[in-house]
């Protein structure tokens, strides 16, 4: 059995026991049990030596009184019973396994030498296995999941291999926020046996995964890993946070998974040539992966700014050089074409402050423009009613003779429209259309809000971040030749 | 009449004419006349030519048919007009106006002339004045508000100068999801008459703003800024985004509001020598503010982190490092008071991984530390339930006699109870303890999300956040001399 088949025994299992199963709420042998029900479709065997029901269900004293075979089992013992539950996993022949439990390598010279047996156990019974020491896992197209406390979670084109399991939980709660959805997912710990690497590969040729997001503390096979990710950046994007730069962190890295870091291999520069996008803060990984998903790759790193207001043009310009990106210098077409759209007071070039509303047919001169490459809409606040001044206006002053809500879905629809024609040109002249815009909430409960959630287009809180993360949509278009 | 006194006719003006009202809804001269009608306590007269009555009020054909004093005129006619209003405003002894007509010096060698005629006109008069080309001004405590399509908004500690428009909008819409309200706000336009410089001394003075944060393209006055900024900073921070680094923002920003940047005496070191907190990206001017209105001032830049997972510390750990701060080495005796509150896998060292919930009992050791100036609690998701697995289990299993809701309740009265502890400490021990957190839109109507925002506690979303504000609060201190 290759890799690959063996970890789709991890992400698309049959059959599932938890050997530590629980009724108790707040152990994990009871929370992953409940979602392994709760869940998905497939064939569920607590394992309790005391128990003849757990959370409901038939529970069996060992592995080896299951009737059916095992694909994948959850151990949540303690890690000296742990070696044990292992050899009865080998015994029953089971595939593959998540290992829940600490007290291993991230301990010290003992807790070393119980990995290494747990290793060697699973090594003999042909069983790969996440962890020690770490927080599950899930695919949400198989309706798998061995992580609880999640936060909110859609199924999405995302996956993410972590080595933490509650920095884990923050991206993920992040991303909702940001409408960006998970396929797969997987808290790797200290990973005694299967490596980040392995994870990769497996992504690397996962169809439902368009994105891969990592964060790592140390990479155990630093060739294979940019040996690997120099193939998959060639038809995916790869983002890693890299942390353990400090010493401190480095020390503290290796306490927490027992992870080496800093070796050489893993300078910036080999990250680069493999096509690996690096980010430094947690909040990029996914400022970076939103725009990964919803832009073309554009063919140069001249982006105009359109914008209703000066300042945020000023603070898009700066971000622009500050990242390695060009302000277009516009061709006399394009600015004539503007002048025939725009009021007498617009600002006449690069960034396009229109001193009003971003007035929409703007938008067709800078795609037509071959000195523009990438656009970047900024706007201030995106209310139900756009920037229009109505909703400041004392209600007995209106005399319209429709209701707001028809006003506002006249308006959502024109929107729609608008999005709908924005994306169309965004394929057509292969340009990214980046926005920025602080969006009230009434917005976000709003078709038009959701359609660009859809289609990965919702707006970035300021224009430095839109940005920024659109400097590394043009690292990884240059990386692939696209971009010159 | 001295500057203060001028501002205050601004501020809290007791009658205010519109010169321009309007009754269509998006024009300028009806949204703010309808602001001024709805809000506070004053006497407000529309100037119409034609109208007897303008939403709803009498209306004036002329500024001279006023019956009363008039402290305060806001000017929305076109730029051609406007001498001839400046020259109603000066013989009606008009003492400050706000022109948020835009077309002067942002346009060119005409826009410049008619600019500096205006300005003739007001001095002459002893007219002070706002803009051009602006968006307005506001004072909560005043109830005053010529600044329409604002985001919601609430009285608080924090006063805001900012040189564009749409800038400031984006940044008032991200300080109200940080439970940040304000004092005073203008958007400073031309600065033809009152400059920056006079909106800082001001506010300086002012004793509802207790932290001033500014959006600054140009300085006109960059010397009277910094001897302005030396004395205010001894009493409040001055917090300042300064763009237009690039030739490009530049450009930019002279095409905007007429502004010239890059003077000498604007450099970094400049700014660090008056104290001024500079900051480089939008979300940092609210995330320093937020360090600062609800964190003591560290005696050092020694920081522990207390965290429940490894990531979460190597992560903070990194940021100190780059930040410039440093991880604490803990004495022995600090290390055995936490051994005696933590369980046996904790990380025995800073980052201070309790493997599991942030242990309330943590704190006072840490605190107690000769070696920790300040504490960074670094946790993944702030669910109702905290950390625990109660939400991830299914109903039919919780054998609980109280309902959720009663749980909930009894979780919150404990979070308040240890809140009022940690904010008792911090003042005792003059430490920050910054905390980083996502928290899910439930916990943050609850009551403790609410004294939280109350005490300007609330958590960054990220560990690298909280880290980068702390950074900013210990340079303050050091300015000051508290911390060595």
């Amino acid at each position: 059995m290759n890799l690959i088949q063996h970890l789709d025994y991890l992400f698309n299992p049959r059959s599932a026991a938890v050997i530590g199963a629980s009724n108790i709420p707040g152990k994990w042998g009871c929370d992953i049990l409940n979602l392994l029900l709760t869940r998905g479709q497939r064939q569920v065997y607590p394992i309790n030596k005391n128990r003849p029901e757990v959370l409901g269900v038939k529970a069996y004293p060992g592995l080896s009184d299951v009737p059916g075979p095992v694909d994948f089992a959850v151990i949540t013992v303690a890690s000296e019973a742990l070696p044990v539950a292992m050899e009865d996993c080998a015994r029953k022949g089971v595939k593959t396994a998540l290992v829940i439990s600490g007290g291993f390598a991230e301990t010290g010279a003992e807790g070393t030498k119980l990995e290494l047996k747990l290793l060697e156990i699973a090594r003999r019974g042909g069983i790969r296995f996440i962890g020690p020491n770490c927080a599950g896992h899930f695919n949400t197209y198989a309706g798998l999941f061995t992580a609880p406390y999640l936060p909110p979670l859609n199924q999405g084109p995302v996956s993410f291999i972590t080595q933490s399991g509650n920095l884990g939980l923050v991206v993920l709660a992040l991303a909702h926020e940001m409408g960006l959805g998970f396929s797969k997912y997987v808290s790797s710990g200290n990973e005694a046996d299967l490596h980040f690497e392995d994870y990769l590969e497996y992504l690397g040729q996962d169809d439902t995964t368009k994105v891969i997001i990592g964060y790592v503390e140390g990479l155990r096979e630093g060739r294979r890993f940019l040996n690997l990710a120099r193939k998959i950046t060639k038809k995916k994007p790869v983002i890693i946070m890299k942390v353990g730069s400090s010493d401190c962190g480095a020390q503290a890295a290796r306490s927490h998974t027992a992870a080496l870091s800093g070796s050489d291999e893993l300078s910036d520069a080999a990250f680069r040539q493999a096509g690996v996008i690096r980010v430094d803060e947690v909040s990029d990984l996914l400022d970076v992966t939103l725009v990964m998903l919803g832009q073309p790759l554009p063919r140069g790193k001249k982006v105009a700014v359109l914008t209703v207001g000066g300042g945020l043009g000023v603070i898009a310009a700066d971000a622009l050089k500050k990242h390695g990106l060009e302000l277009s210098e516009l061709s006399p077409a394009t600015l004539k074409k503007l002048g025939s759209v725009l009021s007498g007071r617009w600002s006449r070039g690069n960034p396009v402050d229109t001193s009003g509303d971003i007035s929409y047919p703007c938008l067709l001169p800078l795609l037509e423009d071959k000195n523009v490459d990438a656009v970047v809409i900024s706007g201030p606040i995106w209310t139900p009613f756009g920037f229009a001044g109505l909703m400041s206006t004392a209600p007995w002053e209106r005399d319209y003779t429709v209701s707001p809500e028809q006003i506002l879905q006249g308006i959502e629809a024109e929107y729609v429209r608008n999005l709908e024609v924005t994306m169309e040109l965004m394929q057509r002249f292969q340009k990214p259309i980046v926005y920025s815009v602080w969006v009230s909430d009434e917005v976000k409960s709003r078709i038009v809000y959701q359609t660009m959630a859809q289609h990965h287009l919702i707006p970035y809180l300021t224009p430095d971040r839109a940005v920024r993360a659109l400097a590394r949509l043009v690292e990884y278009s240059e990386y692939l030749g696209i971009a010159k």
